[in-house]
């Protein structure tokens, strides 16, 4: 990120059920306490305009939805979110944190869904411009262990249809490993497959590095 | 174009009241009636995720949509409009005519809204993929000859476009003058400021030069 603000945004990314919502609360506990401006956030953030975008790409009506076509909702959504909730945010200095952004576009829609990461992050630049997370926190978990947390109320056991997505949520895992080789210096990878407070802890020391590294610089 | 279908797709440019609505109609009369299959369709075109879309960029209460949202916003529609209208109508071998298309995304958004025309061509690649058009009809007028056409004529609607100021509507003709020199092949100018059955007899011309060169290759 290099936007002239002192404010730094970090993104939590990861599968489904691995932790990205918990964790971030706890972060964002910990950063207040220690006297720091933080706000957390994830799209569409009670923007009214992606708002209202999201209710496009969610309707379950609308079964035509093209890939290309949700792929440039969602960055729109992220622009607006980004314009009207987190650059104000930087620009006061605060430490944005938030629950999924590029890296789920490029993970989902170009990876999973098959549009090509390259061609979904060439809209995601027109939608970010300079502001690329300063560092991103990702919580690395097997799909069906995520996915077990998740439903781990029901006793339901996996079935046919289950196993179908498992192929989609096993794409959207491996391009969260690509990502991390093409980004080695901005994503940390955590083992979310620990327990919930080893995670914490894990994921505060790289936080910790992170706005360190950020304030040497 | 190089879509592996037999259809042609025509786009019709220029700034507001050049005459595209009028010339696109006359022009498909006159393909009907010399036997050709023929559709004529213009953005969001009755699609329902693309009329949701536009909703989304035209409300009046969203003062604070970014111009890169809106880009973004456009492209989507665009993308809907192609995949669930234009497509179709191409493989079963239709002429399409498109009022309005990707030109006018890089005149208003790229150019008039300074986003920049290359960037704003970008994504609409990303929306369009090889549906670029065969040939495009650019009607062309100077602003406030157009502008004067649309205020003798009560049937239409203001929107939000139409109160933009003078500035704004130079730069998109300008923008399109910028289109011609670089897509020479492509792009068609018809003087629009003539008479109505002038401008529809050069059109024609230059509809019928589209067509046999294609029919050539
Ligand atoms: N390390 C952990 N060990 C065990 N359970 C966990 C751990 N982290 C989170 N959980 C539990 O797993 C479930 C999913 O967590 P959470 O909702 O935070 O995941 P998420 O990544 O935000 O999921 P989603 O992608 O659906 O938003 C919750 O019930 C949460 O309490
Ligand atoms: N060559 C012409 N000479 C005089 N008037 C014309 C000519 N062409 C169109 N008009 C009139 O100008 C008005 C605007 O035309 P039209 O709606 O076709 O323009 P348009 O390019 O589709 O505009 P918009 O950008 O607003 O859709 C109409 O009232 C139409 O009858
Ligand atoms: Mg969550
Ligand atoms: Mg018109």
């Amino acid at each position: 990120m290099n936007t002239g603000t002192n404010g730094k945004l970090i993104t939590f990314e990861g599968c489904e059920g691995a932790g990205k919502t918990t964790v971030i609360e706890r972060v964002f506990e910990w950063l207040v306490s220690k006297g720091y401006k933080v706000m957390k956030t994830r799209e569409p953030g009670g923007i009214e305009i992606a708002e209202q975008i999201r209710s496009v790409i969610l309707d379950p009506g609308h079964v035509n939805m093209d890939s290309r076509t949700e792929a440039l909702l969602y960055a729109a959504a992220r622009r607006q979110h980004l314009i009207e909730k987190i650059m104000p945010a930087l620009e006061e200095g605060h430490i944005v944190l938030c629950d999924r952004f590029i890296d789920s576009s490029l993970a989902y829609q170009g990876a999973a869904r098959g549009i090509g990461m390259d061609q979904v992050l060439e809209i995601n630049k027109f939608a970010i411009g300079p502001y690329m997370p300063t560092g991103t926190i990702y919580l690395d978990i097997k799909p069906e262990i995520g996915l077990q947390r998740i439903r781990q109320n029901d006793n339901r056991e996996i079935n046919r249809l289950d196993q179908e997505k498992m192929e989609f949520h096993e794409k959207v895992y491996n391009a969260y490993h690509e990502l991390l080789e093409q980004y080695p210096e901005r994503i940390h990878k955590i083992n979310a497959e620990n327990t919930l407070e080893q995670v914490i802890e894990e994921t505060k020391q790289h936080v910790s590095n992170i706005l360190l590294k950020e304030l040497r610089l």
